[in-house]
């Protein structure tokens, strides 16, 4: 149902029929289209849904809503659409509230509710256990398959995913079975004899991007997580996987381009929010670049002898930024996705230097063919010739030693990306370029 | 079992043991190790694995190991991996072999099976169809849960995913049931009862990006794929959908980046490949850089009388570029993941030209005061602070701009990148900073 039809149906106050589309609605859905209607409207739809969409809804929400509806609602609505949350997403949402509103929503919700959540609230920000759900399906080994499709008829209704269950003995993970096991095997067999021995799983502290690359690489519907003392305490399911996957793609995009990463999307971060995450990248660079300035105004008698050695500083500078971006882009993704680590750094250079040499001497022979027809000079070409080649070694292996030098010292191997690489290529490329003209044109 | 351990066994020629240890590992990591194995011991290791571990390895594998083991096994061989593989696992395997291969492989599967294969394979690369999986489970509306419990357990065992089941009636789709309901719902209820009577679906030629971002935005473990006439022929699963999305962010990196996107790995690409895909953009930006130098070269009577404007040109040209691929990337990225679409063209334009008279004003506020502090020159800061105002405007407004009409014209936004909009950034840069240069210093 379009956003037009909902605000028809308000204003004839036709809420029954109201009551009625919105069920048909997905939550997601929902959300985005609330975004676009008054605090009054949202309000007055919120309380048009049943119990379970609601809760679901309230979870796909932003920060500004829910901050909307908080203030409206009663602490029982407030109680029922807690209870209706999943701990994972509940632990989401008061992750953004101020101190006094997570007070209050704490205030409502049940004893066992509230220590799973403090409990999780305590996880690192970029853990597993900050993404994990605590509700998953645990079954003994000495059950029978159709003991155990029984314990997921009677436990199973409110679980997030039911789908791989976990056979654990004093909270050790001992086995994970999938339901498609359980239904496609005689009832009568012993869950220990079905059961994976030697399932995958993470701990609580590993990084969250790691154990959703995990999920990725062998297929997973679910990854159990273990504490520090292996006792198993969740799983982290597929779905939030792939939000940690793209919005690590986005971050890493933002870091790549000089902006400072943001966690709520374009449309929902103000003018000036914009303008901090980029203004400090911007600032940084636009100094270095200064330096490469005055290393330029150094050669000020060089340029004066030989104006037209100026035309070439674009081409070269550009031609050396690209390369190096070039690299960069492709190291930091390999980065990420695992398949390249510091210990081929070797193996990258070698690649790298064949790839810059290769490249170097097509693109100096395009140019140098341009050289001598437009200015009829063949040492010029192959003055520029040779810096063109030297620029493209030097940044091909500026960019790709530099992030994975990055990673090795624990930083974020993206900012060593396109805008970075860029102003130190400059530089380079110009104190290469005079080096070598002034030499050759005894200037 | 690390990479060493295999050698070792293989070495002592302890098979009984391999073929034990082997057992236990996962066909991804296997297929990642043998890699880095001998053909010889590759086809050796192959033969030990138990059937369908072997198939599923098969389809983990690089397009080189596979053609060196469909060389040295059998017909026969051949024809039990063929079997054991999910179809569209051995689509993926058919659309990269050569066409004998292909025709060899055909030949040894059966009819029905190649039937699929047929189809499957005229689904255009980037389709729903290409990706999507001919197995899954059709129940009837009529059957009660018991039965349709039954009916899983007798043909669920091959089918890659169960936990979603589609209800069908003269093969349209009317209905879907989760296994999860099934689970947790009386026996005697009829489907009809409890299915989702509008199930979300997609289309054969929808784009698989696009299927994608919907099972991810819906949370879905699986979408059903609808033929031209609205039957059902397929599912696309959650790890598919996975596949696409990261494949997708690192080709739109590589785009970004100036690199032609490429399906193998970093490492898996040779040096001339990798050479081949980076050429064509450099040589596209050096001559495109080139109008640039000669912009500059028509400046040069301007620069002979002040040489110190020259200093300013990088810093300059720099900031613009590092705007513009700002803007550019997070409007790129906002297009992926579905948040910006064309009609929103007048918001994006309005939020960046706030953000770049923002970020303008700060900039060259902290450039003047470095500029009169070192040439005490408050004429020089201004001119050089309007330059900078002005140039960020203009790549703010071209970063954002052309994202936007490429996605319009049916072109990779990817493309208007950091590369290009510094490049076309870089010119507009120079042409207005002379513009205003010479009109203050009348020169």
């Amino acid at each position: 149902m379009p956003e037009e039809r909902i605000e028809e149906l308000l204003e004839q106050r036709d809420f029954k029929q109201l009551k009625l589309e919105l069920e048909d609605m997905y939550p997601v859905d929902l959300a985005e289209i609330m975004e676009e209607l008054t605090d009054k409207q949202v309000v007055l739809i919120f309380r048009l849904l049943p119990k379970e969409e609601a809760a679901e809804t309230f979870s796909y929400m932003n920060a500004e809503m829910r901050q909307v509806l908080i203030d409206a609602l009663t602490d029982s609505e407030l109680q029922e659409v807690m209870e209706e949350m999943y701990i994972d997403d509940t632990v989401d949402v008061l992750e953004e509230m101020p101190a006094n509103v997570v007070d209050r929503l704490l205030l409502v919700t049940d004893e066992e509710t509230r220590k799973q959540i403090n409990m999780l609230l305590q996880y690192p920000d970029d853990s597993a256990g900050s993404i994990m759900n605590v509700e998953y399906i645990a079954l003994r080994k000495e059950m029978t398959v159709a003991e155990a499709i029984l314990k997921i008829r009677q436990v199973g209704i409110n679980k997030e995913t039911i789908y791989t269950c976990y056979v654990t003995e004093k909270r050790k993970l001992i086995g994970s079975v999938d339901v498609k096991d359980l239904l496609t095997t005689g009832e009568n067999k012993v869950i220990e004899e079905i059961m994976e021995t030697n399932p995958l799983f993470v701990r609580t502290l590993d990084d969250k991007e790691d154990v959703a690359n995990t999920i990725h690489k062998y297929g997973l519907i679910a990854i159990p997580v273990l504490d520090q003392e292996m006792c198993m305490v969740g799983i982290v399911t597929v779905d939030d996987a792939m939000i940690v996957l793209q919005d690590e793609a986005t971050e890493d995009m933002s870091v790549m381009a000089g902006v400072v990463p943001n966690e709520e999307s374009y449309f929902g971060t103000s003018v000036w929010k914009h303008a901090r995450n980029r203004f400090p990248w911007l600032l940084f660079l636009m100094l270095s670049a200064t330096i490469t300035g005055l290393i330029l105004g150094h050669f000020e008698a060089a340029l004066a002898v030989m104006p037209i050695l100026n035309t070439f500083i674009p081409m070269l500078t550009g031609t050396g930024g690209n390369c190096g971006s070039q690299s960069s882009t492709l190291i930091i993704r390999g980065l990420t996705v695992g398949e390249i680590e510091f210990k081929d750094i070797f193996r990258v250079l070698f690649k790298e230097i064949r790839v810059a040499l290769l490249v170097g001497l097509c693109l100096s022979m395009v140019n140098g063919v341009r050289v001598i027809i437009m200015y009829g000079d063949p040492l010029l070409a192959f003055a520029i010739g040779l810096t063109m080649i030297a620029t493209i070694l030097l940044s091909k292996t500026v960019g790709c030693v530099l992030p994975l030098v990055a990673k090795k010292c624990g930083l974020d191997p993206a900012i060593m990306a396109a805008p970075l690489i860029t102003t130190l290529v400059d530089t380079g490329t110009i104190l290469v370029y005079f080096a070598i003209v002034t030499r050759i044109f005894h200037i």
